[in-house]
């Protein structure tokens, strides 16, 4: 059974007698809150429906949800999260979840209009960290006005998961009508960073191996939909736009410059790193290229642009460390270079397998 | 790294020297295929999208899809599936999947526009059994002409996850203009089934528990749109429709009773059951109303409209056991009567806990 949370409202009935209430602290997710039968209801009702809708509990659950969307491109994204460990420094699997599916969309340009949410659990899941996950996500959800229309929850034995899995899938709607596609950069385009890398990948690595730095390093998990409306709205030419998650900027890059049969040249020098990062990564013998970010874009923007993209971006609280890290030339596609700081230059290549695993 | 199937395509790029082949059998699927790195980028060029478009491998890959939504009431769905066994007689994982979703928007009266595919792949999947999942993935969307058209990824390290796990959503529209809700039943209504019941969850059981009967019990899954399409294109007055899946039959009929605020009273000698299903059901003492159904509807009909829906769903391939089952009446919300085959009557529950783990 599905769940909606815009359902229409109604009192509940009075054949009340088999709702049980589950919300004693230390109490657990049990396979039967899977079932689809009335511990799944009550879970619906006692625990995810009033944390999504801030103390609301509608009794009407629909199959699919009712959504309003605007006129203009329409477009629909899909992120699965398992993330390990589901709560670490600067968020958990819940913000990480949404603001992951509203940077997909916005990455195309676009506004989120409706996400969904499909929980997977374990058995023996603390209800009192699950309640932390949605607090977050409804939290994360309410501060993107993007509310979340539907959801969905499934229990699997204990050792058959790993605590929760989520599923958050997005409609949005494009805030302009530039084309924006991983295959327009063109040669002279100036490629844009909004801010330091690695963060995120550090931060869930140091949690997972009980690492400790002079500095804790938190995830730059966040939802950057306002500050693409940012540029859009300035009327600043976007060629492509990517958020560099998994795979970090390295991969990212050459997507990038395959999908748009261009070459990129980067300069070290000018891509943003914190200390704690490039330190945790110096001792760590890591490539922060390759560490997963959650909370920064690159943007690829017509040159003439770049410095007034830049500081648009710049305003955003997320922004503030922004750059132009490097331009689109005219070589062979799908190469990526970099100045070193040294001077010298590297080809960059993709992450080719698993730096960490279950980074998101 | 999300993949899109319906991005422009281009010819490759010169730069695939780091392209490896990793379809020889016996492979699995290894942690790096969910690192966005290369091996993701391998997984989705050379495994899934070949499968998923029937041979064509698109290089360009966005992170969100285009869709273009006719004009109409737009609908918006998540279900996520775990059942175990992932493959069994009647189906596996990908159609239950893509039927499921479909199905979820069916009973709101739309029709698929898109969907999406979030797949959490365990460490050590078999690849030949990850593909026969994908072409049944392949085929159910095609057959219902409802596109999938953007998916993502994730591998878990094995025993943190069970094999496979899939999230589809979907957007549809509506197909009339008529309002369906669980919230509209009304006295008088006549309660239409679509079919037999209890044949998924039997044949599950019997997979799992190794369980031998003279006839194989195959699942029901099927997408139902076009049945639903039947009764809307010929100005049936639907109130409310529910695919009576987890929970079985008794659940939904008494999830509809509450929301809609009515008494419902079954016929137990009108509801279609299959002589194996029945008998499976005898010899493991289980009530076939709280067995699962993948591929069956209830609708609840506008009396004088009841038989001329039963022989538009009796049309449909899937609906040629179809029955008027029961009807609503004015008594207490929320109570689901039933008279048995012997003449008494019985009041039907939702299923309380968990009676069969995973069966979707």
């Amino acid at each position: 059974m599905a769940f909606v949370a815009n359902a229409p409202r109604k009192r509940p009935g009075k054949n009340n007698n088999h709702i049980r209430l589950i919300m004693t602290s230390g109490d657990i997710i049990l396979l039967g809150h899977g079932s689809g039968g009335q511990m799944t209801h009550d879970l619906i009702d006692k625990i995810i429906l009033p944390i999504l809708q801030s103390g609301s509990a509608p009794t009407i659950q629909e199959d699919a949800a009712l959504i309003n969307i605007p006129q203009g491109k329409t477009f629909f994204t899909t992120d699965s999260y398992v993330v390990d460990p589901f709560i670490f420094p600067g968020g958990d699997i819940g913000d990480l979840a949404v603001n992951g599916t509203i940077n997909d969309l916005a990455m195309q340009g676009a506004m989120p209009v409706a996400l969904s949410l499909g929980l997977i659990l374990e058995e023996g899941l603390l209800i009192e960290d699950f309640k932390v996950v949605l607090r977050s996500i409804s939290k994360a959800a309410k501060d993107a006005k993007a509310p979340i229309v539907c959801g969905d929850t499934k229990v699997v034995p204990r050792g058959r998961g790993d605590k929760i899995f989520i599923n958050t899938s997005g409609v949005g709607v494009a805030a302009g009508t530039t084309e924006i596609s991983g295959a327009n950069a063109k040669a002279g385009d100036k490629v844009l960073l909004s801010g330091t890398i690695g963060d995120h990948g550090i931060a869930i690595m140091s949690q997972r191996e009980g690492l400790e730095f002079d500095t804790v390093i938190e995830s730059d998990t966040a939802a950057l939909h306002l500050m693409v409306a940012g540029l859009i709205g300035a009327n600043v030419e976007i060629h492509s736009m990517r958020d560099p998650t998994r795979g970090g900027l390295a991969t990212t890059m050459v997507e990038l410059a395959q999908s748009s049969r261009i070459s990129i040249r980067l300069d070290e020098r000018s891509i943003p790193i914190s200390g704690a990062v490039a330190g945790a990564c110096e001792i760590l013998g890591l490539d922060p290229m390759h560490i997963a970010n959650e909370g920064k874009m690159i943007a690829i923007i017509k040159s003439e642009d770049a410095i007034r993209a830049l500081e648009i971006i710049a305003r955003h609280p997320r922004g503030k460390d922004a750059a132009i890290i490097g331009e689109v030339t005219g070589g062979p596609p799908g190469k990526v270079t970099m100045t070193s700081l040294v001077g010298g230059s590297r080809i960059i290549n993709k992450m080719p397998g698993e730096l960490l695993p279950r980074i998101c």
